[in-house]
């Protein structure tokens, strides 16, 4: 048996997401396919974690196991070749120990999370941002996210439909960066729940909009009720950048 | 009579090019036609240059002239109304005085070209970049590109089919910047020749790959015969970004 891990990129706008289902397109079904085209070999993949319908990679990890043992970039070519009418592709594969399993071995992930912050509705970025109109103050939306550095009870960012068994989840680092008209958010957890980033860039928004104060915030965070109203982030603006192990 | 400057974002994959043509989807058309539904008037914009097909704009500048004295927010808005299933966007309109000429007082123009240099094709960055697979020695283009500052005859970066009545034009400046796995080329001139910015790229692509030497490039940029055979960047990766008055 031999474990390959790849590293892939996606636009995730035309798949409802990673998680393979049937009879509907998603970047793991589709990746599957490709895999078994190439290698002749009946494989499932696992994937570092699963990404909503419209949310983006720029390097998801995913490991399977072939009975072959390949040369690597004849399996990252292999399957990009029929990838390649679909907006999928492997950037790197690697040979993996028995071991290794994408999600379980995981120790660290990043998103990133793109505001387009201008009058105009994006027309190069579209389906890659969330675009804003009014105004952000950027400097409260950081004051605010400072807050959530740590280990807390995320559940205030977390959807009903989150299956993670505890809401307890430590952010290691939340940047926002300004690019020209574009707000960049930048995210690193042990783990995250579901929604977790899209909840947390939608609840800092209203920061942003001086709808919250930090003190508003802060009581929203500390709430934890998992029923709340929701400041729910949409998803083309959200990318998973990275996992390190 | 009103004379409006308008600022445009666009994705020029699915165009053929800035140009009004009959029967053929453009830029200039789109616009005109948006511009006329909204405003009720027989109407023409006036463009800082043509783009070709596959070519995109961070802010290509136009000029036209209504008989109505609008609020010009209500124009940017009103033409991106009846623009909104297309990826072209008006970020901004102003008025400009009677005199204005959206190319003729144009100072100086800039352009972008991006290449991915990387394995895998494109999936986030389809159709909006030049994938190259080998690698390229980013000091030895930025050397080379240092030559073809001043006021040179650019003939050999000109196609047959280019308008202009000189050859000779001024390069303020050439930048050749690495983000991760994008190469980043940015041009500044009074103004171009037609496939200008593609052809350095291109050619600057062949020192980068090491078949050219910066001999050969200087050689072959000394010649100044528009009929050489031509190393021309695809439209994909090139973006007009800014014209100055």
């Amino acid at each position: 048996m031999n474990r390959y891990k790849i590293t892939i990129e996606y636009d995730g706008t035309n798949y409802a997401g990673w998680q393979k289902q049937k009879n509907i397109k998603t970047i793991q079904g589709e990746i599957e396919k490709a895999l078994q085209t190439f290698s002749q070999e009946k494989v499932s993949i696992h994937g570092m974690g699963r990404t909503d319908s419209g949310v983006h990679a720029l390097g998801q990890v995913a490991h399977f196991d072939l009975l072959q043992d390949w040369d690597i970039e004849t399996i990252a070519k292999g399957i990009n070749y029929f990838l390649k009418d679909q907006p999928i592709v492997i950037l790197n594969c690697e040979k993996a120990p028995e071991d290794f399993h994408a999600r379980h071995s995981a120790k660290e992930r990043s998103y990133r999370y793109v505001i387009l912050n201008r009058f105009a509705y994006p027309a190069l970025d579209l389906n890659r941002v969330w675009h804003i109109n009014q105004k952000l103050d950027i400097r409260k939306m950081e004051s605010a996210s400072k807050l959530l550095l740590g280990t807390h009870d995320f559940s205030s960012f977390r959807t009903t439909l989150c299956e993670a068994k505890s809401p307890i989840k430590t952010l290691n680092s939340i940047e926002i960066m300004q690019n020209a008209d574009k707000i960049i958010f930048e995210l690193t957890a042990t783990s995250f729940l579901h929604h977790m980033v899209r909840n947390i860039v939608g609840t800092l928004h209203m920061v942003g909009l001086e709808k919250f104060t930090e003190k508003d915030f802060l009581n929203y965070f500390n709430k934890k009720d998992v029923s709340m109203i929701k400041y729910t982030a949409p998803a083309s603006g959200l990318y998973f950048i990275k996992v390190s192990y």
